[in-house]
């Protein structure tokens, strides 16, 4: 970026531009061996124990939609982070930045949530911070969860995508673009028979389930901002070996396919806040997507493509109709504020 | 509060309101053994490292402002916190929410201004996370940095105020009300001939300086939102002993006393972003004075009250002129966005 430039919305999309700003500006300017990594979260070590660390802002807009409301999200994305990375989630930190007038009645609704999910995923809100801003100056709510975790043994290099390799398989653990679909018809109060709803879990518990059953999973990430297009796209980039995704296997819930269709949205490249996309050695996915069909939160797993030889570096979508196409990052965003 | 109150400026002050609001909403949901002892800093078990967490949101107006930004204020508040704490603070995660339409150069120079004060304090930037809000929906940057570090062996405690009795000695490690006052300016544009500079810095050096000379320090908590006069009402409630403070011994600048009778303040509960409170052991403390003042951070530093017997419970101000006034903690803000 340029002197002049000023910071567009598609700056926070996770895309092509988030990207950029993330190499140009912060690994730039607070370079050390640690943030050049680049995953969803830091792994250090304090004293003798392996630390994973994540921190996420939440500025979803509305606050409220169906299946959750900003507090399941500030949640789960952070506890998704440090699971992704190998990591035992364990204490999370919460800063809610409040614009004044806010009824006490939302941000009680959007505590007790909070509550419930940490309770729910055996973590605890151990530190705090608040800050009111004038009329006017920020919207509604915004809120900053940053967790720590203790590394799992053994899966300190399983965000890396290094162990990535040829015959792998790739799976995600039910359908996705609900969230983004969900969190969009509350916006633009799309008055819609069956409304969707967001797919907000903590994933640990599915991550421990998998884990406790194989040690086969060679990467994990959760598919929040960007989609499962993006992912791949990321984890793809300079590598060896690419990747080939079927369509017709990847599950698409027929209401978030028809909203897609309706405003013009890939649900590849929706937000999902509770669907991770594990890559597997070949020989025990089966094993795997078996052990995520048998958690409440895997029951519409698949396997939705494999890690080839061919077309190295890139990731190629076979559709439903035979054809093939490129997945590639997304510039900017489809959705901004979806999280 | 009731569910049809609606969140004031106040509650986001660090007096009356905000310990209304912690202990009634966020407290009374997350509760947990941590979260009750309610200090600057979680202290937490990792493995076998014991670690302190904080996090702080920074919404200060303007971001820019004599003798610093809000890229100085987020690393020095969060370091502080961790420092004070007993902590050695080793790596921060920072997340910003910018406004659409900021222009790249300012952001720019304040993720520089960040990298440089990490780089002096001796801490990692480790992970991070950017979102960008539509144009009106947020005042131009928010920065949210969350700290952990270990703690220092057998300082654990230090943050309690338990360890305070009476005839310890209370000192303040140079001037007050500085940031405040330099904020109050600059959003005002006072034009003042010597305008009043931010104290802002990390204090994690000065405190290891005074550490190494000795262990006689029975309590820490760094000045910020509601100044010391804040600071001294919260570690004397409910303590069976009293404060003692001399204004005569306060180190306050010439400048700062003018622009506070100007506006109207009282700079005991002004915002410091480098002053830290210490209450050390009375036989040791002209020790602890000379080893602060041998410090850059602390050559104005002074012994300003003492820990008494008489009035538990309470602080007392003896005044410039004889007199004698409470101490209490303000009900809401002076001075709103400060940090």
């Amino acid at each position: 970026m340029k002197k002049n430039d000023k910071i567009l919305l598609g700056h926070g999309s996770g895309g092509r531009l988030s990207h950029e700003l993330i190499r140009d500006l912060f690994v730039k300017h607070f370079s050390n061996p640690t943030l050049i990594k680049q995953s969803d979260a830091a792994l250090l070590q304090l004293g003798s124990t392996h630390v994973a660390m994540t921190t996420d802002a939440f500025v979803v807009d509305p606050l409220f939609f169906p299946g959750g409301n900003i507090g399941n999200l500030a949640i789960a994305g952070t506890v998704n982070d440090l699971s992704v990375s190998g990591a035992i989630p364990r204490y999370l930190s919460a800063s809610f930045i409040i614009e004044e007038g806010l009824p006490f009645e939302a941000l009680e609704q959007v505590v007790i949530t909070m509550a419930e999910e940490a309770r729910k995923a055996s973590v605890e809100i151990v530190t705090g911070d608040t800050k009111v801003v004038d009329r006017g100056k920020c919207d509604k709510l915004f809120i900053n969860t940053t967790g720590i975790g203790e590394i799992r043994a053994g899966a300190g290099n399983i965000a890396s995508g290094d162990l990535i390799k040829a015959g792998d398989k790739i799976l995600v653990n039910g359908f996705i673009g609900d969230h983004g679909m969900a969190v969009m018809s509350a916006r633009n109060q799309l008055h819609i028979k069956a409304p969707v709803e967001s797919d907000c879990a903590c994933l640990n518990g599915l991550i421990d389930h998998v884990f406790n059953a194989t040690g086969e999973v060679h990467f994990m990430r959760d598919a929040t901002r960007g989609g499962v297009g993006t992912v791949m796209a990321e984890i793809v980039a300079s590598r060896p070996w690419g990747i080939q995704l079927f369509e017709a296997e990847i599950p698409i819930r027929q209401a978030v396919r028809g909203i897609c269709e309706l405003l013009g949205f890939d649900p590849l490249y929706v937000a999902n806040e509770g669907k991770v996309v594990m890559v597997v050695d070949g020989a025990f996915a089966d094993k795997v997507l078996q052990q995520l069909k048998s958690h409440p939160l895997g029951q519409d797993a698949a396997i939705i493509g494999e890690v080839v030889e061919r077309h190295p570096g890139k990731t190629w979508l076979q559709t439903s109709i035979g054809g093939n196409r490129i997945v590639d990052m997304p510039a900017g965003e489809q959705l901004p504020r979806i999280c």
